[in-house]
């Protein structure tokens, strides 16, 4: 690999990004036959990817797409990438790795090969900046959650329309919201685009029923700090009553990691601001991949905008 | 183009299928963030297009994504791609061409172009002549259809692998049955992969509710069919009971216009064979587009295996 | 009564508005136990009167409240409120009338009287040109429509306030918005606060089931409107994605008659502004009711308001 | 205050209880747009009246009605009238207090000041020992619990109509009855007009699943209660089959503390008679308000029916 | 066949009733796994046994099971039965007829012959005269309708325990009430134990969806009488909020043919007695079997009887 | 008791087999309005008899049915003729006892006494050893669970056409499968005809929502053993997505004790053989039983068939 481009990893080689392509009679363009899952780096290194893989292999077994590779051989193809990438962004940017697994060609429909693909991309920590200090709406909208009837939400299927429709809906009200997913009974899911969700009542952290969510990595690493931290979890069938009543709430995700949320449908939750609970989830966050990680987004803005921001945050 | 070549359409250029491919960054991949549509040929014209095109817009507005392109255009470059690649395939084959169109690159999202793909494939009628003569079994899925509370069913978009799940988990049990997917009430709705469903009583034409189904072309030009002949419509919430003790089925797609259903569930369908009202109808789609669809698909079959296959239809 | 001033109807007596009050014993305060009708005069005529009342009384049946009056007996006393309120009021001004009925006190539940109140309010139509001439938006609310099976849609009972928090969600967002509640299979049904809402494809208007809404008066006032003028007419369970692909969509309610819609969830409805078939039945609307109802609540605008308004409403 | 009469507070002023009205253009009786709460008194102290304030001010923030109070302000305010209520009504009388909160005047939609009552009823305990000592019956009734998705259960809004038609079906039925109602699955939720429920398996105190129901203050208590005796709590989704099969039921509310259950659609649960567990909940509550609760209550009534009431309980 | 003895018909053979068993190791012992039809008689004559066997025959086609005899050869040993026990029971009884068809052995499960059973019941009609002059009272119960997902309601499946507990529950409040049971939705559907129900609003006759309710003879039979006195009939999905408000309402089945429906949970529809539509309905009943149904049930009953309830019917 | 005859019970009186009958008119027949229970012997001694009867209770109180009889007296009258059955058979068979009790007769409804049956069945445990070995396979059928809100499923009710007609779906696709049933949310519950069902993730024990599942014997005494064993349990909603993936699947009923499963809808679980948690929970049994269940199984087929058994089990 030219140690000066970026690469991706198609159907076992190592290509330059520009590339890396798939044909057009490829699965995932017509049925959306694909799984795939996502890992990120903190200071180069890849986090939690044994647990990456076990959850796509448990979406590949579902699905019943053979990759034919053993998650081994696709971890290794990934820190392979991820470590030639690295290099390539060089030692002060974080980088997300992408693998997408589809059924392969329509042209030999359940009897060829699957199509294998590793990416990544650069990781803008100070895009969250705003966020971390300040909190992110939530909207809910009236898009409902697919339910695990018709397709489990356990694992990354790449069928996400509905959480797209979900989060454009409510993006066209509210550019910074996100979309906190209901299903049909009214109890509070994930949100979109792609996030997990959890909310903070006398010290307790709440978090929905997993049938209607992912498996999360962000997710399942929280809950084991807050272990480690003794805070108790409980999980449950929770409506927007809880959420608007609770003293803090938190989105989680590879790329965020733990979020403050500010408001849900204009009401604001708790302060409106980045409580104490959240203080210290993502300081033990931090301080377990070794990173600052509010401190590293906020770090990374220009000194006029980190400026601003500090004071919205300190004022409101 | 290379008259000798089959091509496909990727973003504006015309290029042989080899070369037609999407990057890996494509939101197709990661989130099956994009729609589809799907038309045929009978002798070398494509059948509805305009049709094709105005449901393909339907879809493009309710997922927000704009294609830059006026259905007009798409549909022209669709005809051109069609009257090169016939002339490439011979005269005697026939042609079904999909467009897909995408959100585009993950790498600039909602900011960027979106994708477009027009591509097509060589239509084998020969493979539908088995199901033509007797007819195709059906099975009913544990996997529940997507409610439209979630994602609309009554447009092609690439979100498919809950019915993927339910077509795989049936052909597990018999290779040659489709899954008739039930909503949550029990109500059949469509059968995977692919095809609309219908079924007669008494010389009615019994359809499910549309709010479960595609507002699907060749269902829609069977019925515009059925009117003309007189034959009466009712549509409806049916389940399992009222298939079962039908006088006959059919499904519909646009490959194989209108197949007869033999069972359901291991349990026959009328005779379990194809019935007057089928041969009715396929005989008015058949003039209706110039081409004896069950007599073409059986003469291109082999000569011994046509012989046992009639023999075979003649016999149960 | 004294002329110069408004009056109510306490049960039983006419008095100043200001002395219309009611003990907060009433099983009002504590039970939200009563139900209600509203009309609307035009020139200083109440419109439909005995339709409200035949539904009032629907309503007081099913919630077991007898009011001690006849249909007859209250409507007599609503004229004449109106009446006597429309000469304080002056020939220019409408005013909407409105009956309560509750169980009665507390204090003697289920064994004495009734609540009858019936009071009025100034209609000032100049509040509703905007919308008249832009559309108002919609939004689809977390909240969903209370079931048929707890309590029926389809008389005025005062348990409003799931409706109020889908509206206060929606209007948190936007504040001119209104909300389109959904039922838990994600049909389309109501607006928030209260309007009915119907919608335009292909020359056919579309009306949500009515098992969810209200037998409203100003729904069924258009629907005869339209049958006079032969437009077809179809209920059924529409989903937002019809909403989306609909041509044009309009709210019915007692005060606004009928309103455009201009987008949902921000998302253009047609062209996003009134449209041929809104034209239509507002002049419909308007030659029944013997006013021009949009050019009177335009014309009550002052000038300067009027012109911008009308100059947004070409540009657009 | 007058020292010799009933007052109440309305909007910052304690009145006359025959003073204490409100303007008809409240919302509260076009809309039934307010929330409230209960305490009761036992030996002319208030019990429970900070967790009655804060669930109230969940119910403000939910409903986004802002009081213009502080709970301990509005706290006090109740405090004060009981205080001055409790003497008017003389030491052997206990009281009921309720605070409502409603948006305000119709005319001053969302702009204007909530109105805010508070008043009290005297409470007769006598009329409840008929039910402490041969237990109340249950029947379900068609009538289903308002969903949370819809409306949260889990405070006081003044909503109660669905609750209020489930009570009249069943009370038509039997006078005594009271009505438990089902959710949409056929879960025991709560019962009508308004009490928590729960009942006995081996020793074991089952609440139904909490999502469905009120955060209920006397169900609090009782639950308190329990953990100091040492009894086990499980909260599910049970169905009449496991009441009909348990061996003692209970209501809790404000009013009656715990009440005994003798059969529910005219099947006894248990003996059909206040069992050992009812005694062992009963005296612990009697104890910790400080009241006989049950000897008081029987030993309010006259003497003739007290002792037929005495002998009844002895001989079933 | 002895004349003077009820025979019934078992497995091929007519035997004295007296001697008609089955074993205990038959498949309806333990498994409910049997179908079965009901007919009556009108002086002597079976009504409708075609229409009775072809639904019997679509029943054991669902359910898989092979009776070894055609739909005439039942038709025929019924009728054979028939005319026996008809001569038994003499010229001025009627009978029910009803035809059982289990699975067989569960020795032999699935590859023993099935058991065939006939009998009848003699018909006293004198026992349905008070519902038909003072209507019966309808309740609705907390059982709700086994959903058409789980077994269909269309053909009569020996699986009636949800249909005895509905109506066993609203017995024991009321005796002489049947049950009105409602699906998950609230919408109206059967009665238990077993009738059709229907109502009237403006002379248009209403009736609960199809899918919830069996294909009844009875109702088919009422439907085809309107139809023949031009009454129009809207099939929908109708709550008790319809009911309470209707005009008039009915039951229909084999043996009551159709009957008036006095309240429903303790509210009277219309006037509470039979209407001027339930006169029209069954007096064209009455014509169409030969038999006047009230006047033969009120007459065959003894004269003081008789006069008493002749005097009800008229002073309420 | 003829001891070279196997005899029945057949309301009080112990008769040989060929001659235990009931009437045509029970009301099983028609209605099926009975309950039942079924035991087993291992070595001839009934395995929690005691269990059996209470549950048994409970369906009758539920039913309302009542059986003349107490719980010790049906014990005994069973005891009694599985002593005497026992005997006939021979000491090296097993028998299971089944006790149905129905309301009695259609002639005398709810007056006349039940109907009280007790039979055994030889058990042929030979017939298990392929399952023991090999697995079984499950499959998802279309049919779903009667919801609890119906009929409850937690105890035996011979209304078990739902659960007939998910086995006959899924064998008629492959004879051995058994159905894996699911509600309408997608959730396992039970398998037809009838096993409950667990699976096993990470050495945790995953059990179906009971609310949805039969109080079963089997499953409860395989939990006490699991908890013997310090195995931890879960119960829980679970989707095919987690059966999928799950380590071991087994099955749970009266006559086979615990099973293996080997694939659910042609998808291997685990390995697809009788994993490491099989033997340790089987070999608890047998140990609790006094019986090799497996190895008796396997021992009493003849020596060619136990030969090719056991080689298949080793090969794959």
């Amino acid at each position: 690999m030219d140690t000066n481009v970026l690469h991706a990893y198609v159907n076992g080689q190592f290509v330059p990004e520009e590339e890396a392509t798939v044909s057009v009679f490829d699965r995932a363009f017509r049925s959306g036959d694909h799984v795939y899952e996502v890992q990120r780096t903190f200071n180069g290194t890849l986090h939690g990817l044994d647990g990456h893989m076990k959850r796509l292999f448990k979406a590949l077994h579902y699905t019943r797409i053979d990759p034919l590779m053993t998650p081994d051989e696709l971890g290794a193809a990934t820190t392979r990438l991820v470590e030639h990438n690295s290099k390539v962004a060089g030692p002060d940017l974080d980088l997300v790795s992408c693998q997408v697994i589809t059924r392969g060609s329509t042209k030999t429909l359940l009897s060829g090969p699957p199509t294998v693909i590793i990416y990544t991309q650069l990781l803008d920590m100070s895009a969250l900046a705003r966020t971390y200090l300040l909190g992110k709406p939530l909207i809910t909208p009236g898009v409902q959650r697919v339910p695990a009837a018709s397709l489990t939400p356990r694992v990354k299927i790449a069928n996400k329309m509905s959480l797209m429709l979900a989060w454009l809906e409510v993006s066209a009200l509210d550019p910074e919201a996100q979309a906190l997913v209901l299903d049909r009974d009214g109890n509070v899911t994930t949100c979109a685009p792609g996030s997990g969700f959890l909310f903070i009542v006398d010290g307790v952290i709440h978090v929905p029923n997993r049938r209607n969510t992912l498996d999360s990595s962000a997710m399942g690493f929280t809950l084991e700090l807050a272990a480690q931290l003794g805070i108790e979890v409980r999980e449950g069938d929770y409506t927007t009553f809880d959420v608007y009543n609770a003293d803090e709430a938190f989105t989680t995700n590879t790329k965020d990691c733990i979020a403050p949320v500010s408001k849900l449908n204009g009401l604001r939750i708790g302060t409106g601001r980045p409580g104490p609970m959240y203080k210290r989830l993502v300081t033990a966050w931090s301080e377990a991949v070794g990173v600052d990680i509010v401190g590293r987004a906020v770090g990374l803005l220009p000194v006029t905008e980190r400026e601003e921001l500090l004071a919205a945050a300190r004022t409101t």
